[in-house]
């Protein structure tokens, strides 16, 4: 475990994030305290061990604000006037409207160091904190241009110390950049979910893996989706803009006939050098492993049975992905490994009983 | 094994469909004949036990036609003119504009009963068929008015014979239900992933799971989609309509600040509803399963291990989920499995030394 390179941190906000950090940088035998304005969050927090409760028994070395978009900008301003001494950050999801509030509030801008750990669970508040919440996840920095570096120098360092991989960008940079690979996504799955209102039960019934894939996102929470939409809204609007244009070029090319075959073929292929973009295992390009679809029956034991089969084998599993029949009690597992492993792997499995596709 | 409810067939198109028919016919002892334009195609098919080439020997009781798009109306005209007793069935990923071709060409649109198996592959052609490759799928027909109930019954019969999922439709109802289930989120994944050509390659890091999901489909071969767009041209614009109403809608709302968010919240809850249709396992609503989040080191017999681990509990996996994280050779892997087994799993794989979060 990495020692934090900082004595003593205030945390503000004793949510999921904010205890999260709290119980990071205590395994590191940092000093911390914690404050929210619900004393349950703080108790939760601290029973945890992730802190005692603020206020801190002296001036802090960093601050970090991990309270909800809509009340961020006014904790940041009274921290930055509290502790003249202190390193702010914060953890909010979008940037730039945020900066441009504290910048035009307080002359502490200087001390101010933004950030937005890509880092989040499924559930919420301090009971559902961990310590390696941010390992190995992008916690993105964006000082602003009055910055001091070296504070965002010190916030970084502190940062990776709890195992996360900081990528520094402009706030407007890192607004497009979610508003394209995050918000935007969020947006499509829930209206590309939302069309299939039309059809009827068994119609529905018409698809594939692919339809899953593409509506996962839209189970998300419609009340914390809006206000991080609203606060992106110009980015978001922006990247709808260009979505909406090239829709409606795919669309156009379909309704001219033959003649437009060549755009909706265009647009395919923008969308399959796109995908080559989208970090993949190790945040590198995708790694073009070779499938072993492996056919299974729907109980217990079956998964792990396979799983131990293909252990032995000693080939490593790259990824494993499990497409569920339709209508019926049985699977397909699809196992990715490196090409190289791939006849062995099938060969032993099937000496093994297991019904391996060609 | 179910007996085929069917003595002869002749299967025009020897390609992964059309000799997959073939091998799932033979392994039922049905006699099989198999024609292809490519003699190679044929040669291969009857090769693997796909059948005997054609000609046939005698009038088939049925003959499936498994040609590409382009040249199906011309080749179910002519095996409806050769087998005047013949039932003819063809497997185009689209129904209505071949439909109404073979009603203005044809008087003997009765014998005809079109399907469309939702099955595939990732690869093509002959060599890479297989017996199962129906099994579970959903096999849709779309009986036009003039087919004669009783040949839509007995093509009906066969399709279930080789295990697939019938489910009847109308040709105009298959079409609108594949544009919005597979063919609009084909356009959207390839659309959204063009969009991140906008970003530099630290900004396009700023991503998670959710745009690996939703840029998957991006990846698919953009001539096979052109050809399937287009023959469904008519309902995959006005389903690209229907998003680009809803998306410019979400974008107004984003745009008339906060007069804006109730427009921006209904569509996100649109979602929402429309999510829960997709069908998941076993072809019927998703079930709220728990997940037991482990971490994992990537090294060869890591999966294996947890796999015969949670084996040992007697606790059955319903799904596995693994997300990798960025920039570390780590990964999470989640098991979900039904709520009242949470518990045990998660204790007994902390004995084993694994590290479950909470």
């Amino acid at each position: 475990m990495t020692a934090a390179p900082v004595g003593s941190v205030l945390i503000v906000g004793s949510g999921l994030i904010g205890a999260s950090i709290g119980l990071a940088l205590r395994a590191r035998g940092v000093d911390v305290w914690l404050e929210d304005t619900d004393a349950d969050a703080v108790r939760v927090a601290v029973e945890r061990g992730a802190g005692l409760p603020g206020p801190p028994g002296r001036d802090p070395d960093l601050v970090f604000v991990a309270v909800p978009p809509a009340t961020a900008a006014a904790v940041i301003h009274d921290v930055l006037r509290r502790y003249l001494t202190a390193t702010v950050s914060d953890v909010a999801s979008t940037k730039t409207r945020l900066q441009r509030e504290i910048e035009a509030r307080t002359p502490f801008v200087d001390r101010f160091v933004p950030g937005h750990p890509l880092a989040g669970r499924e559930v919420s508040g301090p009971a559902a904190a961990r310590a390696d919440l941010f390992a190995d996840r992008v916690w993105a920095l964006t000082p602003g241009a009055g910055t001091d570096p070296e504070r965002a120098a010190q916030v970084a360092a502190v940062v990776e110390s709890l195992g996360a991989v900081v990528v520094t960008t402009t706030p407007e940079q890192h607004d497009r950049a979610v508003a394209l690979t995050s918000h935007t996504p969020q947006v499509v799955s829930s209206l590309v979910a939302a069309g299939l209102e039309a059809l009827g039960s068994a119609e529905v019934r018409l698809s594939g893996q692919g339809l899953r894939d593409m509506t996962r996102l839209a189970g998300s929470d419609p009340d914390l989706w809006t206000e991080i939409l609203t606060s992106n809204a110009e980015p978001v609007s922006e990247a709808l803009d260009g979505l909406i244009e090239r829709l409606s070029r795919v669309r156009d090319g379909l309704r001219r006939e033959a003649g437009g075959a060549g755009e909706v073929r265009a647009a395919l292929a923008a969308g399959v050098a796109g995908a080559a973009r989208v970090p993949g295992k190790h945040g590198s390009q995708p790694v073009p492993y070779a499938v072993v679809p492996v056919v299974i029956a729907d109980r217990p034991g079956e998964l792990g049975r396979l799983f131990a089969a293909a252990a032995r084998t000693g080939v490593n599993l790259e990824d494993v992905r499990i497409d569920h029949a339709q209508g019926r009690p049985t699977g397909l597992v699809e196992l990715e490994v490196r090409p190289e492993s791939a006849t062995v792997l099938a060969a032993e499995l099937r000496a093994d009983g297991f019904e391996v596709r060609d």
